[in-house]
Order: structure tokens, then sequence, then C-alpha cells
């Protein structure tokens, strides 16, 4: 050790906060399922800030309150009565500072009695964003597109890859 | 710095400490599948501690002898020389001192040689429950429960993210 | 703290760098089907050493450009302009020094438009070998064997968690 001390100790500081925000977010990630697979309208919606966007299909809430009364929803209690499964993917992540974004496969996996097996009735791209809060970190903004051939969900694949033009 | 260098030290031991007990956690995760599928019996019991439980479906299995019995018994051996793959989810994480809970969903996906495909049999709920020992994490319970519509799998997902009643 | 306080921070730097390594070897497995799922040629190469190799089936790839031309090929384009996803689950890690081993489940699910579904084309078993580069971890050779109840797949789960013969 040549350097000061307490100059080894800040950078360590830093690079274990770096690491606490990694795991946080993935926290995060393997919340949303069990949230909203058990129906718990609260610690789902909790995910996002007060003001915080779900834009998903087919219809872009806006809020903690929207977010929630999908989970309460006639359709989502009736897939997750039925058997459902809210699966997200190993993320990959960008975090600078106070912002974070994850981008993740999700997929929506459904009980059919008939096969005696489970059918994937969606798999999409997941654009998050985040902002660390007093709270923690909280979902600012989450974006959900279907891999169904269209060009959007690979735009936002390909943004969190892609430095750009080269 | 203005706190004495030994108490930053011994609170960032204490940070590298919870973050490797969760990486600890998701490797015995991804640790399973490994080596269930491969039929490894020895390695995929000795997650367990010598009497800890898996209770699944048919079976509550107690203790490293019977979760080895069901690595080589029959059923198991003739889904993994079909083609199988034990897929876990990533998991949600709840570290106390030397008890931890993961919750995460798993999938049983089974090679469908007719139609060239693997067909998704089994989605289920798994609540792991583990306890640090002097050779490190191991798991005492394991809770696996279909999602197939029964409330007990959705309780097992709200547990993990619903502090109670508010 | 009766030891130094230099040699505990030496100790505290080598934990956090073995976490570090670990959370990077996870971000390239969540690079690497973004990367392909979006046609990113150069970015999913680049996670490759120059002479990196990704055997696979139908063939084995011998260095960037012959992973970047499977990305720009006829048969991936297809595949991901109706839909297409490259998924890799939680891998089992072991890091020794400047190299180490990734163990994972892979899907390949593709959008099947007359259901309204996806399915599970392949399901495989890879082995991810890095070394550590002046630019990062780099992948110096990737296996993907599809679980289809050959043993080559099952021998490389079982090398991942088997330490040999007892």
């Amino acid at each position: 050790m040549t350097e000061p001390p307490g100059h080894a100790l800040a950078e360590l500081q830093r690079r274990v906060q770096d690491l606490e925000d990694r795991l946080a977010l993935m926290q995060i990630l393997a919340t949303y399922g069990p949230a909203v697979d058990s129906g718990s309208a609260a610690p789902a919606a909790g995910l996002w800030t007060d003001n915080g966007v779900y834009d998903t299909f087919p219809a872009v809430l806006h809020g903690r309150a929207a977010i929630a009364e999908m989970v309460t929803g006639e359709l989502h209690q009736r897939l997750i009565h039925a058997g459902a499964a809210h699966l997200q993917g190993l993320p990959h992540l960008h975090v600078e500072g106070d912002r974070a974004v994850a981008t993740a496969y999700s997929q929506l996996v459904l009980r059919d009695e008939a096969t005696d097996s489970f059918r994937i009735w969606r798999t999409g791209v997941n654009r998050w964003e985040f902002v660390r809060t007093e709270h923690g970190w909280q979902v600012t903004h989450r974006v959900n597109r279907q891999l169904d051939g269209d060009t959007t969900a690979r735009d936002l694949l390909r943004e969190a890859v892609d430095p750009g033009p080269a």
C-alpha cells in the first residue's frame, strides 16, 4: 500500500456500493414476478416511484395506483387463478450514479390444464429505468415489448449493448 | 473520513460479507439443475444439510440419502436420459444473520422428440431456506409447489414480498 | 482489529475483486442474448477474444469474424425477424485467478404466430470459458450442447458440479 489508507478505503467503499447497487436492481426484478403472481398489488406497485410508468401492452400505466389496478384487475386475476408465472431473465445492467437501466427478457407462462403443461404466451424485452431514492432504488419507467418480429423489441435490446454507430 | 479507520473497515467487511452471502445463495440455486440433470446424486444432495428436507410432489424427502435416491431413481433417470432441464429463476433473497430464504420460480422442461421442441411440464414456486454452516450455506428446507391455480404456490410468493397486513 | 490495517484492506480488496469478477461474468451472459437477438454482430462477437471459439450446432465458429457472420447470416436473421429470444439461465460460476468458467442453460424460444405463443426450440447446456484481459473478461471458448438425451450435455453439467470420483 503506497496510497494513503483513507483513499484506499474510499475507493473500496465506492466499489462495494456499485456491487450493492447491482444486486439491489436484480432484487427488484426478482420481486416483480412474486408480487404480481401472488396478486400483491401494493408490493408490486411499490417497486415504482409514485409517478412511475409501466408501458406495456395493451396500456400505458401511469403511477402506482394504475399499476396496482392492473394487478387487482379481472384479466390478471383470471390468469393467476389458473396458474401464471411472470418470469424475468438475467438482467443486463448499466449503473451511472443515481440512475440505472436494466435490460432483460420476460416471459408470461400459463398453465394449460388440457396438456398438463405450461405454454409461453408472451416473451418480451424490458427496459427498466431506475432512480436512487431515499427508500432505495425505484423504477421510474419500464417498457415491455413483445418479441413478435416487430423492430421495437429488437431496438430495446440493441440500445443496451450497442454504443452506437462506429 | 472522520470515523476511526477500524470502524470503517469493519463496516465494509460486513457489507462485503452480505454480498458474498447473496452470491453464494445464487450459486446454490445455479448448482441444483446441473447436479440433478447430470444425475450427480451426491453433489445434489450435498446442497442440503444432513437432515435437510425437500418437500416436493409427490413426496417429502427427508435427509440427503432420500434426495440422492430421487436423483438415481427410475422416474428421474428416465427424464434426464430423454432430455430434461431443471431451470431456476432469478431468486428473491432475504438474508438475516446465519439464516436466509430464497424465493424463486423453477421449471422442468422436457425434450419432445416428436415436435423437435421442448415442453414445460412444470412451473413452480420454491422457497429455499438456508443456514450458514462451517461448510458454507446449506439448504435446510425447500418447498416446491406447482403454479396450477392452487393458493399454496401464490402464498409462497406472497410471503416473500408482502410484509403482512398494513 | 488485531491485524495490521494494510493486511485487512488487501484482503477486502481481494474479496471485492472476486465479487466484481462474478458480476462481470454474469453481465457477459446477460449481454449475449440482447446482442444476437437485436442482430448486433460486433457487440456479440466482441464478447469473445479475437480468436475465441463458439462450438455450437451445426458449426464450430473460430474467431470474432465467424461469430459475427453467424449473427448476420440468413438463418439467424430469419429467426429474429420472426421473433426469437436467446435466453441464458442463472450461471454456475468457477473463478480461479485470471481464468473462469460459467456453466448455464440456454434456451432458444421462437414466436409461433399460429398459436399466439412461443415454443422452446432448443434447450441446451453451455460451458463458457473466460480469460481476464486488459479489456476485462472475454470468452475464449463456449460450447453449447442440446439436452436431447445424449450424454454430452449431461457431461458438461457434471463437470461443473462434481469434483470427480470419490
